[in-house]
């Protein structure tokens, strides 16, 4: 079965509704839906609408609060210590890139640490609201272990993805956004479809031993080695342990028991204005854009891309075609659609 | 010859001597020496000592300054804006690390953007000024191309190193301190000595073309593909286009004549109190190392290691034994002796 494509409004409007039906405010399931259905629409669909049923059940047992209390429990004139609460994750990052982007116009940066958020979809997302700001925009996130740190056959650190964003004048604006392991899950969930072999250096099978079978694949192994592993067990310094919320000890060592599906994260922006002119500033990412894809291509490779250029392109080609959604993701849909009483777009039915 | 071994303060004292008769003021000179000293102590030889005939030909050729005259452009309650004015590096990120740190303790953080300085040494030198504060530390620095970004065959970024660290309470604090590029040059110069390849995937020669002979690399490759190229690449954006002074584009597209061995760089603090109680924060800490450490090691691996532990060990061991010069490292300390009329210390003797 080929995929069906719709438009991205349809789409948002329609799981929106979904969101409603599950007892968060419209705002909210606006909010969710938007960035979930952003991420389909720039090529990420790992973490786009495919995840409302992984949602919905969350929400079921509790894992995302449609009524969380918000709050900010400790602020200065530069950072905020941030109760998610259990909220959905957009919902309350977007909510905490709203009070550093307003730090960062008063002293120059803001910095937030958000405990108990739930998944946040695409982390490239938030410092782009920064961008739209003229600002340079920062996020990061951990959760349970499930990459094995350089050197342990047993997964100890989260493959913590970071995202950082900056503006461009004529171009798109510079965003990269990586997990610190080679691959995602869902490459690994791909492979097991296709049913190819996943490449050495990608995971460990359960006993901790390599693998390249993705239905062996258990635990992630970090990209550059002793790098990438520092850098998440870093991450989680900056933020799970920054909000007394420590989850990595959590699961490792026992203890406090930690709220299923919670996770940290930071998110910060910089005020260009408060270092440069923001022109210059543009017109400087510009040129640096331009250098770059200036440069010759390795063999094998047809051009040299900068960060986000891949995403940007898919964005306007699917703005204008629609996203297509696999079989399953659209079986999926139909059945929140039937569980929760939302009407189908004609797009999705069968 | 073997090595020769001599006490960390000895050596100090005889290279700050050299810095001053250099032009340096004392007080300026101590700490170029302290910081230098200090990598050798923690066996990052290459930045240790070693560097001393280079940064005389630098200072020879007015690209280090011993008259600079360091200014914040800049400032808020949270962010400043430095020139270095070529400032030997140690001395004025010191200086912004004082000024971040002052920031972090009146708003939570301190973020200092450092246009135009000197190379800095060991990068993982400055966030441990913060974790001496209790506070998280961060720094990274910018310089002009030596790494081909993914999928160029041509240098288009640095290789910029980044260096995170955070304090413990029993431990040592955690500290992250990695390039961007697969391996350093200094790692291509030991293989040169030994006269053995260097690993596929390191460097490539000077028409772009991967090679595994150490003679003839002279562009790095990223760790990581895209990923790590893509924060070397967003680093610039964040210290050498934020401080008006891009570096990667006055080399690749020309235009206004950078001034040489400039640098540009961000350090920034974090003060734990603004978002937990420090005591806390520093147990979790502890129990996150014991839980790194206490995971089963991977084959070939007796054990796991967190950031910054390998590097400890060898301090402790150095400051016991004397720190090891290799040969040539001797004979440039003699020379520079001999050209600036710095007594040699009996241990370098001849």
């Amino acid at each position: 079965m080929a995929d069906i494509r719709i438009d991205s409004q349809t789409l948002e409007q329609f799981v929106a509704a979904i969101w409603e039906k599950a007892g968060f405010t419209a705002e909210d399931a606006a909010t969710e839906a938007h960035v979930l259905v952003w991420a389909n629409l720039r090529g990420v669909d790992s973490h786009g609408v495919l995840r409302v049923p992984q949602y919905l059940a969350n929400i079921a047992r509790g894992g995302m609060n449609p009524h969380a209390s918000i709050r900010i429990e400790r602020e200065t004139p530069a950072i905020a210590l941030i109760e998610a609460d259990m909220a959905f994750g957009p919902v309350v990052t977007s909510y905490a890139m709203e009070i550093v982007i307003a730090k960062a116009r008063q002293v120059g940066i803001g910095w937030a640490v958000i405990r108990n958020t739930t998944h946040q979809g695409c982390m490239a997302y938030y410092p782009l609201l920064a961008v739209e700001q003229d600002m340079a925009g920062l996020a990061l996130v951990c959760n349970p272990p499930n990459m094995a740190p350089y050197g342990a056959r047993a997964a100890g650190v989260h493959n913590s993805p970071l995202a950082i964003a900056v503006p461009a004048g004529d171009r798109d604006p510079l965003v990269l956004d990586m997990a610190t392991s080679m691959a995602a899950f869902g490459k690994i969930n791909l492979a097991q479809d296709r049913r190819v072999p996943i490449p050495e250096g990608w995971a460990l099978d359960s006993d901790g031993n390599p693998t390249t079978d993705p239905n062996e694949a258990r635990i992630l192994l970090p990209f550059g080695g002793y790098k990438a592993s520092s850098l998440a067990l870093m991450f989680e310094t900056l933020s799970s342990v920054m909000a007394g919320n420590g989850l990595l000890t959590a699961s490792l060592l026992g203890g406090e028991r930690q709220r299923p599906g919670a996770q940290n994260s930071v998110v910060a922006a910089i005020d260009i204005s408060a270092f440069t002119d923001v022109a210059d500033y543009k017109g400087e990412i510009d040129r640096l854009i331009a250098a770059i894809k200036g440069l010759p291509p390795a063999k094998g490779f047809a051009e040299v891309l900068v960060p986000g250029e891949i995403e940007n392109r898919v964005r306007v080609e699917r703005s204008t075609t629609g996203i297509p959604l696999p079989e399953g993701t659209v079986m999926n849909l139909r059945q929140a659609a039937r569980d929760l009483g939302v009407p189908l777009p004609a797009a999705l039915a069968s």
